[in-house]
């Protein structure tokens, strides 16, 4: 069983997800929203992403992160606060010695709901399908649950290959 | 006197310059450029810039730590990864609980060369001057003392204003 946060950075809200699987099996674990006050700076708001994600990495020990890719954003200025965040997730990932794994939203849409136009809503739904989960996800914490199965799914099916492919 | 780290944050280079002041006297203390080769993955990079500035201030222990402000980039993409640079470098202060000061290009530049639109080369220039420092200063540790210049004259200044001030 291999067991990975998946993370949706953000400057307010940073939603994360922690799960595991094997390629046949899928286990939900856990997952949280860090909010972050607007009233907080921004340096001080990205300690509270470095410490609370590094709180959740110890207690829950996964192994490997996985994150959305980011190539596109509104403006250069959203790009800057969102790559800030992105920066601290990152930081936290590798500090815990976790190796780190980026998927696009087309490959994280395609892994969770079967095809790349599924909506916010559709993979919302069908992470609390799959994981069983009956409360109502927060949004980007659904988001964060979502690039950790596509890292499971890309994993074991390159597992899979590998056992295939062994002489 | 004050002691201050500038920082000029990037994701190939990032310089950084230590000095103190105290309004009348400004003194150089070190400064350094963080390289960070492409070889490396985005996330090893972070991990060097916080590890590095994480050490140049457990040794120089400056109590406060300036960085340029920043509002436009090329495009959306080098947005993000100066955003992760950058996030790595205010973490690195943050977790230090060095005191976070962001100054526009144009205020710094004000503040090293007295007039907004100096070139490059005419502020690295200055700096070598005003701290009397004898060998060529790779470009983006130039940058660094400069923004930490700023604020050691916009902090005295602030001081001597509060000091006229008092009842």
């Amino acid at each position: 069983m291999i067991r990975t946060i998946g993370i949706d950075p953000g400057s307010r809200f940073t939603g994360y997800g922690i799960v595991e699987g094997d390629g046949h099996n899928l286990k939900y674990i856990h997952h949280g929203t860090i909010r972050l006050p607007a009233s907080r700076s921004f340096p001080e708001r990205l300690k509270m992403i470095f410490e609370q994600l590094g709180a959740a990495i110890s207690e829950y020990k996964p192994v490997s992160m996985a994150v959305e890719e980011v190539f596109f954003a509104k403006n250069v200025k959203s790009a800057l606060s969102l790559g800030q965040a992105r920066g601290a997730v990152l930081l936290a990932g590798v500090s815990a010695g976790l190796t780190i794994h980026e998927y696009s939203a087309l490959r994280i849409k395609q892994a969770v709901a079967g095809y790349g136009r599924a909506s916010k809503d559709q993979v919302a739904g069908m992470i609390q399908r799959i994981f069983r989960i009956d409360a109502q996800i927060e949004p980007n914490a659904a988001d964060a649950l979502a690039v950790a199965l596509c890292h499971l799914n890309t994993h074991s099916s390159n597992r899979r290959w590998e056992a295939l492919n062994k002489p």
